[in-house]
């Protein structure tokens, strides 16, 4: 099968590789429909990730289920299936509190970049549309694989919700769908920061009411300006870098809380002022497993288009060019057909 | 009137000042009947708060209304009530989502270990109890002011309830009324982390089911012997120090609740950490009022006995010795009566 390797940083290949095979009795196979390009990729694609050797790349996926091992129960060959980026048993007590990317048993699901997948703990892991969909959403079900199941688990850290300020720092494609996430959870007012133009227009078309370009001190202050001086209620941080954490932190209110979706890099929480002013911090790798059958629903139903954050579409013979598209930051997000 | 007033680091003095006067028409002037040391007044009284003049203290405090101002509509003259530590109105959006201690008009309540006490905004800020209680109860009364309301709230950050392990750091009085609460909202495990056994002693009458008294790394691996490997659902920290947070966030499980009432000195959080893990972590200066009216009639009720933190009881006269005693680790909390 033909998959995407990256051998050394900005150098990404389509090459020939073994078919994946069942390993355990729960793994699942699948043949990828549209695969995508992540945010998170272009960390190993810039070198801040070392690359040590030549690593399969890909953790977004939806396709059909080829062949499941003999211990799976809840998907067979022939159904349209999506999953999330981390396997998990989803029964767990952890899985069972909402936390499946904190699995006991979580492994990460790589190499989706790929004709041909293999799903761990598929039962856990994977979810069947009732049908076969018409093929104009598949990219919106992709969507539910990581980058929108990660906006809406930000915008519920958050909680976002009605009568709710929502602020969303970062305008990548997590932070756009955490904007569409704030407005269908029905927020009052979503304020998203972004300086792009493409980008602010994308964000009013997915729900933002408000949109502010300053940063730091000046946007912060503008939020405060835009909610009678006390800031929102609700942030979402989708960059973590210290500054976006900072402009966060000044973003919420007193008693608020700040969903974090960004990972950290370089980052120290100010304990003393969290604490002097009631903020509320969570976050995490987004259990994406939890919001599946209520996002694949939204998108079936033609009541959300996540994938509108897709602006470029390739054949996977062209991922490297994916990668470089959204490195130089000319395309949001990167679909990539099989 | 008599008043306790710190000159400078462990020079404690009770002396006649003037009495307060209303100085605002919602000001009530209260007659203190029972105040006490807090932790955190021991942070002043030790120096690591500069002390640059003569500071009327105290914070705490139960007392009958001896006159209001022309506003005051909630509280008359002769009513016993219990306030927080911080005025708040009670009306402005931070305090309608229950950070009264964020009030946008919140100040300090400063002079509580004093015959006399003004306690701005008191419609907001003081409740009271429907009638004269039995005088054995004003002890439990006065715990609500403060310290139990704190080990309430840091319990209810925390998410302690029906099904959780709880984990408290901390055996000072907020820790110990951190355990009562957890058992009180129905926790199913609490585990109250403790080296010194008249006080692991009293958490068990509090309600702790297990006392872990390793500390740091062994102390986290104890306490996830207890919970399956997992560590506790919910941990209250009730220290603030690098090394009690560095606990607490060990001993909370993946997706768990870290509830912050011990005011942190030099603590930064670990964003990547807490991020893999999933970890909430909320806290702040306790909302003691959202608190008050549920807390005053559990203590009216006897349905809980607040007041065993209590283990010195003295003139406040003797105010001085209150705070050597508590300093030096003689007495868990000391209860001084004008």
């Amino acid at each position: 099968m033909r998959a995407t390797v990256i051998h050394a940083p900005y150098d990404v290949r389509v090459e020939q590789r073994d078919d994946p095979r069942l390993l355990a009795p729960t793994d699942a196979i699948v043949r990828v429909e549209a695969a995508c390009v992540c945010g998170s990729d272009l960390w190993t694609y810039r070198g801040v990730n070392r690359v040590e050797h030549p690593v399969a790349m890909g953790h977004e996926y939806v396709g059909t289920v080829e062949e499941v091992g003999a211990d799976v129960r809840t998907v067979r060959p022939g159904q349209l299936v999506v999953g999330s980026f981390f396997a998990s048993d989803n029964t767990c007590p952890i899985c069972r509190a909402g936390y499946q990317t904190s699995c006991v048993h979580r492994e990460p699901v790589r190499g989706a970049q790929a004709e041909l997948l293999r799903v761990p703990l598929a039962d856990g892991t994977l979810v069947a549309t009732p049908e076969r969909p018409d093929d104009d959403l598949l990219p919106g079900l992709l969507t539910a694989s990581d980058v929108l199941g990660t906006g809406w688990f930000g915008a519920r850290a958050a909680e976002a919700g009605p009568g709710k300020t929502v602020v969303v720092v970062g305008d990548g494609a997590v932070g756009l769908l955490a904007v569409l996430a704030a407005a269908q959870l029905g927020a009052e007012q979503v304020i998203a920061m972004s300086r792009h133009a493409p980008r602010q227009e994308l964000a009013r078309a997915f729900g933002a009411t408000e949109v502010v370009a300053e940063r730091g001190d000046e946007g912060v202050e503008r939020v405060r300006e835009l909610t009678d001086g006390l800031g929102a209620h609700s942030v979402v941080e989708a960059v973590g870098t210290p500054d976006s954490m900072s402009q966060a932190l000044g973003a919420v209110r007193a008693g608020g809380h700040v969903g974090v979706v960004g990972l950290p890099h370089g980052v120290d929480l100010p304990a003393v002022d969290m604490f002097y002013r009631h903020v509320h911090w969570s976050g995490g790798p987004a259990p994406v497993r939890r919001y599946l059958p209520e996002l694949l629903d939204l998108v079936l139903e033609r009541r959300i288009d996540p994938a509108r954050v897709f602006d470029l579409e390739l054949s996977l013979d062209d991922a490297a060019e994916g990668y470089a598209a959204m490195d130089e930051r000319r395309a949001i997000k990167a679909l990539l057909r099989p």
